[in-house]
């Protein structure tokens, strides 16, 4: 039997318990409103993840960069939808992926990646589904309903053979922001309601009725009331939950399922521990820095994964050291910390941050012991 | 002949003449110093930049964690600090480097961890050669000088047959957080002063002579005047150079040697550009939030590595998006970048940070022509 005690650190640990349960929520949630799933593996990065989902109901999965899609076709995950804006550089691969087997579909949000996108493909004899990508509000990329060069662009990919136009596509990720879950609840309905009329608006233009619609990100997923209309509901984070999704009201502490662990260097009796936990295996995301509580660089919990009493947070991190504390907030640090050689898990701050350098997961339920290792990708 | 336009984004740039530069700079100031260096690699994770150091008179290199060191060592380069207290569950690896031949040393700033270094080394009988981390000021870890725990440790590293005590070890990191270069040159001489205490006091307690010293942080290396006494000076981050280095007063601009190629995917003429390397290709280290001036994610250059006219910066970033918006400080964008499938070359707050997730750097000499690939380590 192989426990946490067993590896080197730092090193990225999944409890499947509450893995699972996280799924099965939301999986639930949506065969309630009978629209499926396609959830973001830019959390995860993990085929055996990814499987778990499908099995779950998912009709498919959403990838952030290329080098996850490959991921996932060599596990036999075909259904694939990239969800980044393409940029021409990448057609290449896009095609070599194509040409291997996948279903993968694209976005954009502008004419002229539509016409780079169908120079390229009509050269290559390639057909390649499309997204338009509406903005509801998040203002990063993708085009408002009402912006006119929304119609455009829907024709340009409509007029071209060697392009499909599958539908339109949203992520209410302003969400994020939100102050209070009621707040949450109204982007939830502005993101679909912005899908929605952009649809309208263009299937009228275009006289189709075959446009397709996918919204979707944790918060509104999780908050979001009516689904009428839609035909996926992308989110990724709800899998393995983080710090600032809990704080957002997206789920409860108890629900984070996945953490690093992490060994004690040094210490100074009462006053500071260090771990080889630093920025570089924590990330040096701060979404806590204007949450109701702060978290600093992560949460700490014993091996077992059971928080700590009085709970304590990484204060400070350098390229592989990170900083416990004693301040003002928390005077005791654990005991149980004050030795060098103990172990730690630091719960995320953002978990598709924390996980993303990791190249597997150390699979545990409920406490230390190692049930499976389960290959993950990294990089681009 | 392939260029920058030729790859995929997002990817790691270096200018190769920039770095030459850099590297001479630092090797000949210690020549005149009489001094070694040796280079801390955690910045690169590349044994051919390390080829290229150890060409230029450093005497081996400093490592953060195991995963480099192995890879220096496959590489022929054996001469290893690995300079990040040690933790128990690292020893196994440690054994494996040094029966491959690595000439590793580690360092340690507890007594409980040279008792089971000691005690791993007798049932494994290996020799494992020890320093003793020092702190100046930095408050991260190590013994102050004066503490009565240095003693302590160095006794029991020295009784034991399987330790050996090389000598002491310190890094002036505090200099990081130096508001002048006057305030840095002060940190220089308490680094070497801490140091050198440190092994005075050993040296008289144990009747011995034979201990190294061992100091070195990019501003303090750059702006120490005297390194008497001092037998090696770890520096990393001058190699490729950084925005933050550049506000400490480490060097300027022009000398930063490292960037992230970007494609912009999505623009809104006049108002925002979207490109593909957010918050995990640039990191999220904000590195400058507190310098006279803040470049939040990066500063952007065109795809030759000269910075726009107007400047302008990653204001923000989300995972694979980077967000650049007119603001009051930037009211202009340059329209060069306001165009889908533009590049831009984004320089980093944190080198180190930025570089770390890249498996490769395709390196550049002045323009977008690539002269080469030198592949790099990632990971634990």
């Amino acid at each position: 039997m192989k426990t946490l005690r067993d590896i080197e650190t730092p090193a990225l640990v999944v409890d499947k318990g509450v893995m699972m349960r996280n799924i099965r929520r939301m999986a639930d949630k949506f065969a309630g409103h009978g629209v499926p799933l396609r959830p973001h593996v830019k959390t995860t990065k993990c085929a055996t993840i990814a499987k778990l989902l499908l099995d779950a109901g998912a009709k498919g999965v959403t990838v952030a960069c290329l080098k996850e899609a490959e991921h996932f076709l060599e596990q036999g995950i075909d259904d694939l939808l990239y969800a980044v804006c393409l940029t021409p550089n990448k057609l290449p691969r896009v095609k070599k992926l194509i040409d291997k087997g996948a279903k993968l579909s694209v976005i954009i949000d502008h004419i002229d990646m539509a016409e780079m996108a169908a120079d390229f493909c009509q050269k290559n004899r390639l057909t390649l589904p499309m997204w338009i990508e509406v903005d509801c509000g998040e203002n990063r990329t993708g085009l408002k309903p009402e912006d006119p060069r929304l119609i455009d662009l829907a024709q340009a990919i409509f007029d071209h053979d060697h392009l499909t136009l599958v539908g339109v596509l949203t992520h209410g990720g302003h969400a994020y922001g939100a102050g209070a879950v009621d707040d949450i609840k109204v982007i939830a309905h502005e993101e679909r309601l912005a899908a929605l009329a952009a649809k309208n608006r263009i299937e009228s233009h275009l006289k189709v009725t075959t446009l397709k619609v996918s919204i979707g990100s944790t918060p509104t997923a999780v908050h979001g009331e009516t689904f009428e209309g839609i035909d996926e509901v992308r989110a990724g984070v709800y899998v393995l939950g983080d710090l600032f999704q809990w704080q957002l009201g997206s789920h409860d502490v108890s629900d984070i399922a996945v953490s690093v662990l992490a060994q004690v260097m040094s210490v100074e009796e009462g006053k500071k521990v260090i771990t080889d936990a630093g920025g570089l295996a924590l990330s040096k995301d701060r979404s806590t820095q204007k949450s109701d509580q702060d978290f600093g660089f992560g949460l700490l919990c014993n091996e077992n994964g059971q928080l700590f009493d009085p709970q304590a947070i990484v204060n400070g991190v350098h390229q592989e050291h990170g900083e416990i504390y004693a301040t003002k907030q928390q005077p005791h640090l654990p005991p149980d910390m004050m030795k060098v050689g103990a172990l730690v898990r630091v719960l995320p701050n953002h978990a598709c941050m924390m996980a993303a350098p990791y190249d597997r997961y150390y699979v545990v339920d409920g406490d230390h012991v190692i049930i499976d290792q389960w290959a993950k990708t990294t990089g681009w």
